[in-house]
Order: structure tokens, then sequence, then C-alpha cells
């Protein structure tokens, strides 16, 4: 990666999935609320830069969300409605929020889903591979002309059913955005400074560990980062916390274009802003209030938050 | 508390536990090696500050190990030896090494001991009430006089055993240092901040809370501070960590005198870089070696592995 210091156009293509979700928490509620990887991505991505979805919905989906998505900027060109429904998720968390059951899953118009990208979408330096199939993100990258900045997420589903396409992907992967039981499924290691080490063998360059309430690591060549979560009094629903934390990191550098080493950690810093907005609501519903100049303030009370050798480091 | 950014004396006191301990990790073991809070704080902190040490042994506590301490600049004289056996305590780590097993414990020449201060040790500016019973820790404050910055750690064992003793002697120690477990039982709640606003009712003004692999939380009125742990490829025993991060901090500020919020973040960095070190090797022979300039040079990798927001966050 290298830093250009200009954006190119900025925009930013998401493949992954859309969903309708039943959220359960200890104390409330939610069924038939927006869900999906690509759709909390999007809308997060969606403060920073144009956002061109991949993905399918069925004719379920409702018509509003997808007014909005575009009253955001969010190209939905890409977007497949087939006739069926779309996919469902029921879930519900612990006491500990760290930890859910996922209740019922159907993949509905999702299943058999080969993703194509419009033409307009295939010059876009940015694209994130959401968590699907490693060969759907493939057939996705196949697509792309000649992307800046390749990102990507995945799960234990894929990192334990489709290890070789999972290996195979990862060679074109030069960023890689998963959590720690993740990152320790597919390295092997406990130690997190081991488990990146062996990640980083596999091909990306990058490698963003999120950690939830504990925040995110970021290994780079020899650079390591740590970026704290915001300390929240309550964490309301935790869903999609992961997905708009890695839609403002590639929503930040799409805008920037600024791919260097300290832009990317600022980008970290924006995208854990936009993912401690997300789970102080159900769903997408915080971020549909959200401004940028929420944003703004949050990322200063993170400077705030973590300063300690300037000296105005006690604001 | 107020900056005078300038030490008066900086002499430390400490009192708490000096033992002799044996350390079973997964793959290694290590029998009759020299362990306690106390003596895991004293030698932190003689990094930075004259130390005077409050405490008991045994007649079998080895002779080596004193002259070592007092090769540090600790003073010894309000240590008692009694005839007898020293403190001993045997613990072993699981895999997950933030979980460890007491697999024995004996309190020794412990039992029945009174705290007494030499008369040198009652004008010291800085005092620090190790995890002992609380009603201990309060008999050494009734000893001090004037002291600028009293800091206290405690345990499970007193919160639910010593519940009445404790929060009477909160209301008298301004700079708490418990691990998250700790104030989650202290305050009866599991999100942190929550836990902190809780804890901060009982007394102290400020409020460290140690997260292990995960760094710490500092709270203090409306001000919150995160400061990552080091990452390590290796954790060997972290047994002392919590003793020697309090070590770090309290030395620090004893040094500098600057117990401003600005003063105190820095000190929280120096407290975890002694942890870091303190976990690299089994009981304190890590500090055996270690030099200031080895404490400074990981210093500077702290800041490069938190700054974002300036020209040079890429170090």
């Amino acid at each position: 990666m290298t830093s250009h210091g200009a954006t190119q156009n900025g925009k930013l293509v998401v493949v992954g999935s859309l969903a309708i979700d039943t959220i359960e928490t200890q104390g409330n509620r939610a069924a038939g609320v927006l869900g999906g990887a690509a759709t909390y991505f999007a809308v997060a991505a969606s403060f920073f830069a144009p956002v061109q979805i991949v993905g399918v919905v069925g004719d379920d989906f409702p018509q509003d969300e997808l007014d909005w998505f575009r009253s955001r900027g969010i190209d939905l060109s890409g977007l497949e409605v087939r006739a069926g429904k779309t996919m469902r998720w029921t879930g519900r968390y612990h006491e500990d929020m760290n930890v859910r059951d996922t209740l019922s899953f159907e993949a509905n118009v999702f299943d058999g889903y080969l993703p194509t990208l419009p033409a307009a979408y295939c010059d876009a330096p940015f694209v994130f591979l959401a968590n699907i199939a490693p060969a759907l993100q493939a057939r996705v990258l196949d697509q792309m002309r000649a992307p800046r900045l390749v990102g990507a997420d995945t799960m234990n589903f894929y990192i334990e059913g489709a290890r070789a396409d999972l290996e195979r992907l990862l060679r074109r992967v030069p960023l890689l955005i998963i959590n720690d039981e993740e990152a320790r499924l597919l390295s092997g290691e406990r130690n997190m400074v081991r488990a990146a080490r062996k990640v980083l063998e596999l091909g990306p360059t990058s490698l963003m560990i999120k950690r939830g309430e504990y925040g995110v690591l970021f290994f780079s060549g020899n650079s390591v980062f740590s970026a704290p979560a915001y300390p929240l009094e309550e964490v309301f629903d935790p869903t999609g916390a992961g997905d708009t934390f890695a839609g403002g990191v590639m929503g930040y550098l799409a805008a920037t274009g600024d791919v260097s080493p300290a832009g990317i950690r600022k980008a970290i810093v924006y995208g854990s802003v936009v993912a401690s907005f997300t789970v102080e609501a159900f769903s997408l519903d915080r971020l549909r209030t959200l401004t940028r100049d929420d944003i703004e303030r949050r990322y200063r009370q993170f400077v705030s938050l973590t300063s300690f050798d300037v000296a105005d480091a006690s604001a």
C-alpha cells in the first residue's frame, strides 16, 4: 500500500449479506429489523465516501430501507432483488454480550446467489469483501479491474469449512479485518502477536483484529497499533459493531485516499467511532440520526482517551 | 490531587506481603521463588524512587534477596523478620493465562502480623497499601503523618469477607488500583464505566482498572484514559504483573511529584511498561537485569503503539 495523498474517485464497493434480523438481548427484543454485514458496512462507510453495494435481497425487503440507502449516497445498481424471502437471522446475546447464540438462520434468496458487478462498479479503487463464502469473495475480486485496496472479513464457518478457498483468497487480500476468535482459529495460536504473524504469512500485508469492548489491534510489517473501544455505559446491541468498524475504516480510507500507516491508524479510530455509536441502539437505528459532527466529536474524545505523551493529555 | 511539579522528598512507603512462591504454567515450573505483592511493587517502584517496605518475613527468607532489595535503594527498616516460615503461595496457570488456581496458601509468619512503621517512614509523601486486610491497610495509614497521595489495592477475599472495613478504608484512599473482576465484584456492575462510577462513589477520586492483556482503564472525574498492554509474543508468567504495574505508577508519581491528570497518565504507561517486562520471565527474574534505558525504550514503543493523531504516528 502506498500513499498518494489524494483520492482517485473515492468509490468503495462492498459485497456481503443484507438481512432481516431478530435480536434478543437480556432485556430487550427487536423483531424484523435491518441486518446483514453489507448493510451495516455500507451505511457506516457512507458517512465518508460513496458506496456501491453488491448483494441480494428478496421481494420482502422494505422499500423504505432501500430509499434510505439511496438517500445516503449508496449505489444499489449491484443489488439484485429476487423473488422470495431475504436472508433472516435470529440471535440472542448472553449477559456477557461478547457471547451470542444463533437461534435461527435462513439463507433464503442468498442461497445460490452469484454476485455480478455492474460495469460502473469495476473501476472502484476500494473494495471490501464482507463475510460471505471465500469463493464468492474471489468472484467479486475477479470482476474488479485494478483496486487500490482490497479488504476482507471472514468467519469461523469458512475458516473451518472452506480453508483452501480462503487461503487462495487471502493471497489476494492486502487488508484482513477479523475478530480475535477468528484470528486464533485461522492461525492456531492463542497469543495475538503470534496469531497475527501467522495470519500475515498467509498473504495479507495488514491485519486488524477486532476485540469487542477491548478495541482493535492493527499489525502491518513490524508496526503494531492498539486502539481502545470507546468506553460506553451501556452496550445496547453489539450486532454490526464489527461490520460498521470495517465500514468506517474503508470509508475513511476511500474518502482520504491516504493508505499510509498514519492514514490507516486514523481510519481505525474513525471505524471505532462509528462502531461505538452502532451499539448504542438496536440494528442500525443509531446510525439513522448520527451526523458527521457527532463522529468528529467522538473522534476528539478518542484523542483524549488515549493521549499521554502530549501537553494537553489531560483534556 | 494537585500538581506541584516538583518532588517533596519522593519517598514511597508500601505495605503488603512478601512471599515464597511456587508457580506452574502450562510448560514450566518454578519452585521456591521470590513472590508477594510488596516485593513486586517495591522492586518495580525502585526503578523510579526510593521505596520503604513495611512487611514481615520468616527466618527462612533468603539473605541474598534482602541484600538485592537494599542494593536497589529499598529501605528494609520496616521489615520484620520473625522466627518461622515466610508466607508461601503455590499457583497454577491455565492455558488461558488470565485464569489461575491457587493450589496452596500458607500465611505463616504473616498470621497475626500488625504492621508498625519506623519513624523515618511516617513523613513519606506517597504510600501504597498493597493487597492485605483492609484493617491492616488502615493501621498503616493511621501511622502516616500527611501523605500527599494514598494508593491501595484489594481483592475478592476482602471485598466479600471484610466489606465494612474495606468501605471505611476506601473513604481514605484517593487512588484505588484493582483489576476488572474486583471492580465488578465491588460495584455489582458488569459494565466497566458503570462499575467505575459506583466505585468512585465509595471514596476514591481516581480508579485504575487493570485488565491484563487488555491494558488499563483510568477513571478520574469525567476523564477516562485507556492504556493498552504491550503486545508480547509470549507471556511467560503473569504473576506480579498487577503489583509491578502499581509499583511503576506510584514510583513514577513519587519521582516526579506530578500528580496532575497528565502526570498520572504518564505514570500509568510507565507502570504498564514495567508490568510488560515482569511477565517475560518467572517471578521477579526479568526485573533483576532490567535497566532504566530498557524502560525508556519501551515507553517510546507505547507512544508508537497508541499514536494516531500526530504526524509521526507511523513510527
